[in-house]
């Protein structure tokens, strides 16, 4: 299956950060064979789809994700402590294996409409998101959820690790889904058991993810109980290696910096989230001064609300700029790079996505600038960061496959998955009053 | 002319935050005639609006605006010190009154589909912005700007207070067009010029809007001439009255607060406006609780890129909490206070819009909820805070008329307004091209 992309102004995201405008892309199965600036002779294609000269860029990669989360978006945005007082107390009464698949699904056809290709997850009964993954035709990098209590996939604590081991050898070598493990965060997890599970993403040679630097109080706890940080912390524990990919790391010293940098760590970013939530500003600008791969994050509907990158990409630049108390730090450019090869560099995936170059993977993504907030569009990379909503979105093909065209699902119904979901979620809405006035 | 809208969930906004919720409103004319839950018996209309279950609420009030700069979109946004090396020299060289008339149809259209039913704006050519208010239905609370420099309509310095004052003149009294008058900024005004300005706001019963506190060097000029901040200097010079709209105002001490409120000044907030720029974060919660009437603003296209209050409204969530550290202030419901009711106070037209109540005028909008970024919605303020974009607008009335349906424009065809701008700005273009590597 050839397909053509023409008539747009194609922003490679590689090294030297190549525009052809006007230009094409050639797709030949999952790969991409060719691109640059149009001529007369365009190469043939089963399929050509004309841009009518909107912007053609790699699909966003979103490094940090709960894709299960769906039915928690709009409840108790503005509760304080929400994740203690509300989030896992709803969670374990309600959340159950149906509503993961169905909510997958749901989550996964969002964000295919806003233009990601590619996600990180770390969830429950995370082989559903897996099948939905495939199903829907989305890269998936997910992690089963390892924590030092009951969960909803497991009666006993810690039974994430076993689930997490079971999940990676059923996956590894999938086509879209790259199976990792997620232990919960610094504080859910006993040192022994992070050293567990980097043990397992260290044998199966994969990724390990988990939520640091992050709350007020896990700050204090490392604090009074071992006189560290949540990352000196990690250090000491033997699980700040390469294979981590630590979300959030809102709250950071120098010290802090220097060992996720000697380590080779990896961080998502997620802005929306994190500032929503009132709890602060990552130091981003000093993480990749350090040489630390950087990529962004929606985090789930329940706290981030909205799983596209259009609204982080503009988040970021607004604090990033105000923290740096400077209009030219992170200019629009550097922010779609965070968006798109920075994240994949972030996965380790650099090789294979995050940028449109012969021989990588047909991940792309068409944003149109059409609609009224898309004109005039002088720098295509200003527009994408400051102008464009995930309505812009108009053509989005994953591993050489076409999934999202005229802004539609082409192989899916979302009216169905909506209906499917909505029919699914009555015992979670009643347990969600009743957690909501506790 | 009447018509019902029905099937909906109705965010009345009036002081007590009544919701209708299904709920129905009857508009007849250009006023609210009645509205509250929906039962069997409903009025008769000329035309019914099935909302689909869709958020009905009063349309959303952007408070400051230059709405003709359409066409500095996208360009140099992370130029530093971009006003004066930037955007003056390329709008004096290139900004015309074409360029005015057609922008504004534009902008117009942009804010109209965004669900913004009134907007306040200070550029030149005013009067072609007010044409272009009458021409597509929005209601438009509208400046002359006055500076002490040549401008795109004024040979002379201050030329901008008989343009003012001869507009207001013409347009006082009009049924959509409220005329005010618009000194540019705290520094680019003599004190003796400001003053006149307010003298002919207070002479013709209106307002009169100014960017305060918004500049590094506007803070430095005035400690260094005067001894004193923007603020204590518009007190001095006797302009710090209650037709005052201060735009900006990010860098104020607890003694501005203090002149601000005893003088009973309103203030435009544009978030998204100072973020970008890096400039800092207006201290909102402490002029809210001063009890100054504070209205959420998008600036122009150049400065805030898109000229729709859901963004506004986001990025006021995640900067407000995070500066205040705590995510339970600003509740997604007040927020949308500041986006309807609270700008309506702002601009002295609480008694006219701002809300859903009988007598009213019917500015009203419908979100829709089916698209894929608005389930489950649980809470319709937090669904409109941190879900909603503007694609979300299904519907819009503005005086009674229905102005846009199923997300187009009713009375005006998108596509050949911007066909018309495009074709005017070949002057503007090659003009921007020099500027931008200066």
């Amino acid at each position: 299956m050839k397909t053509l992309i023409r008539n747009a102004t194609v922003l490679t995201m590689d090294k030297e950060m190549h525009i052809y405008s006007p230009g094409y892309v050639l797709t030949v199965d999952e790969t991409i064979k060719e691109l640059g600036y149009e001529s007369a002779a365009l190469p043939d294609a089963d399929e050509v789809i004309d841009a009518g000269g909107g912007i053609v860029l790699p699909g966003f990669i979103n490094t940090h994700c709960h894709v299960p989360m769906m039915p928690f978006r709009s409840l108790g945005d503005d509760c304080p402590d929400r994740l203690r007082r509300f989030l896992f107390p709803l969670e374990n009464e309600a959340m159950t294996k149906k509503l993961v698949k169905l909510s997958s699904r749901y989550g996964i056809s969002e964000m295919l409409l806003a233009g990601v290709t590619a996600f990180t997850d770390m969830y429950y009964y995370e082989e559903e998101v897996a099948k939905a993954c495939e199903e829907l035709g989305i890269r998936g990098v997910l992690g089963e959820t390892v924590i030092g209590q009951k969960t909803c996939d497991s009666e006993e604590p810690y039974g994430g690790l076993g689930l997490a081991e079971a999940f990676i050898k059923e996956w590894k070598g999938h086509e879209l889904v790259t199976p990792i493990i997620a232990p919960h965060a610094t504080n859910t997890n006993s040192p022994q058991m992070l050293k567990k599970a980097y043990d397992i993403a260290e044998k199966y040679d994969t990724l390990c993810t988990l939520h640091a630097s992050e709350m007020d109080y896990e700050l204090t706890y490392f604090q009074e109980k071992y006189g560290r940080t949540p990352i000196e912390f990690l250090e000491a524990t033997g699980v700040l290696g390469s294979r981590l990919l630590a979300a959030h790391c809102i709250h950071l010293t120098k010290e802090d910096i220097r060992l996720l940098a000697a380590g080779r760590v990896s961080v998502s970013h997620c802005i929306g989230s994190n500032t929503k939530a009132g709890k602060g500003v990552a130091p981003v600008r000093e993480l990749l001064e350090a040489g630390i791969p950087v990529g962004l994050g929606t985090d789930g509907a329940s706290s981030g609300n909205t799983l596209d990158l259009f609204m982080q990409m503009r988040l970021f630049a607004s604090f990033h700029k105000t923290v740096n108390h400077d209009r030219s730090v992170f200019p629009a450019k550097e922010i779609v790079r965070l968006a798109t090869c920075e994240g994949a560099k972030a996965l380790h995936m650099e090789k294979t996505v995050g940028s449109l170059e012969p021989g990588k993977k047909a991940d792309i993504i068409l944003v149109e600038t059409d609609s009224v907030n898309m004109f005039p569009c002088y720098d295509p990379y200003s527009a994408l960061v400051y102008s464009a909503n995930p309505s812009n979105v108009d053509t989005v093909l994953v591993n050489g496959r076409i999934l999202v065209r005229g802004k539609k699902l082409r192989h899916a119904d979302l009216r169905c998955i909506r209906e499917e979901l909505d029919d699914a979620m009555g015992a979670f809405r009643r347990a969600a009053e009743k957690w909501r006035f506790n």
